[in-house]
């Protein structure tokens, strides 16, 4: 067992998701909750899937935990951080599962104290659900988990990779700004695209939405299963990994306004270049274990 | 029984799927299949997914069959259709399964026969896996397919929405210049989007292949499905659907400009709305059984 008690702030998909695993692992002896939702704590305490759960900042639990994730949108972790760092034990463990890593590290180490660890993490895991009911313990199965310690303390970072491990992950240690720019090809790029043409298709005046809807099995409903995913945490994202966002969208404009003029100009070659060149990675993908 | 004798041009994934399905539904009495590949024609003997097969144009084939279905590239329907039209049977229905439609009647119409009836179709389905042995016979079931008739003759239109409704498909009937518009939205700029993003990860100096394929589960592996899609077909796709496609993808642009500009002005409202509202299109398309 990695952690005797462990405390998660935020109960949605990836805290609940937790929760059951490092239950179902034994990856940590206690799991603790806390919800600021009144309605999400009642969820918590129905499904059981936690020891103990609390409305609101729960200092009680957070000064018993030797390990503290917070599961909140990007943008509130540093809030939390500094609302529970004063009453975290000596010697605790911090963590977080934001998709963003630069922004986080900013928003809390002004509130770090010497004796806790501070450890950000990043589980590459998700569905397009939110909430405690669409959490599950196998969400972290054969996925990667990213931690951008802060901390010189090597015991502890060895402590958070054999957690996230018995929970199922690999572990890739980086610094944050390598993550989030990374991540902004991989998964935030693609989130805001998703997000963009899901947009387009609706507001389209001459495509009706019930078109969309029924012919959307070539291509538009995997955009559609992107673009349903948690709004808040999203918009989030963004606004704090502003400038790799802003890089990687760039250079996607660049190459979509390349492959329109191969299209009004008629010119197959370079069509055929491009659509040959991307097959390969879904090979790797695949052999990789990381397709569907 | 629809048709007594189906002719297969083009043994790929949709063609091979069409046999497989005709033969296990009964759709046809007797499936024959050509291809300009010898070695897809001995994979389609040794599969035996048809009741004949023959490398070439199959004049002899084509002779008997009283629907014959063009799966080959869009580019290639044309040149098909001329060469196969004179030697088709009197009373026979000439159709094909191009994801454009209004290319394909521009160039089949010059050559059409007074008692050939022509009725284009699309079958809104697909992997993105090629050959004879991608094809599988479900692969039509709770998909539906689309016809733009060419012909007056109501009889047979009604004998080739039979065919399909038999292979498992709902059958929709639209003109051709409404198909491509709409397909443009549904399927062609979504491949567009996924190869040209693809492409741009590739590109990306900063971020290695091997970290884009680890940490891929976050949105981008759905990318790399789409833009494993055949090459080819999707080259002629984009060449002979190109004002739809050019209309779509500038409006794309436009809103992903606007999406840009507000994550460069930290306008996180407007990134909110944007993404509340691509959410109740998923559950739409969830509700109509066209998730995956």
């Amino acid at each position: 067992m990695a952690f005797e008690t462990l405390l998660i702030v935020g109960a949605g998909l990836i805290g609940s998701s937790i929760a059951r695993a490092a239950k179902a692992t034994g990856a940590a002896g206690t799991v603790l909750m806390s919800d600021t939702s009144p309605s999400v704590v009642e969820t918590v305490e129905r499904l059981g899937i936690a020891d103990g759960a609390a409305e609101g900042s729960a200092h009680h639990f957070a000064a018993r935990a030797d390990l503290v994730i917070l599961c909140v949108p990007p943008g509130r972790i540093a809030d939390v951080a500094a609302d529970l760092l004063p009453v975290m034990k000596s010697g605790a463990v911090l963590s977080d599962v934001g998709s963003i890593k630069g922004a986080v590290v900013e928003g809390v180490t002004p509130h770090l104290r010497d004796d806790v660890s501070f450890i950000p993490g990043h589980p590459i895991a998700g569905t397009e659900f939110s909430g405690p009911e669409a959490g599950f313990a196998e969400l972290f199965q054969n996925r990667w988990c990213v931690l951008t310690p802060m901390s010189e303390d090597a015991a502890r970072l060895d402590e958070l990779q054999a957690f996230w491990e018995q929970l199922g992950s690999e572990v890739s240690v980086m610094d944050p700004a390598r993550h989030d720019l990374v991540l902004a090809t991989t998964s935030h790029v693609p989130h805001l695209i998703a997000y963009t043409l899901v947009g387009t298709a609706i507001d389209m005046e001459e495509v009706t939405q019930n078109e969309v809807v029924k012919f959307s099995a070539s291509g538009f409903r995997d955009f559609t299963r992107i673009a349903a995913s948690d709004p808040v945490m999203w918009r989030d994202v963004f606004l704090t990994n502003k400038d790799a966002t802003l890089e990687v969208v760039d250079r996607f404009i660049e190459d979509l306004s390349a492959l329109k003029r191969a299209i009004r100009w008629s010119d197959g070659d370079t069509l055929l270049d491009q659509f040959a060149k991307t097959r390969d990675i879904r090979r790797k993908i695949m052999d990789a274990g990381q397709g569907d």
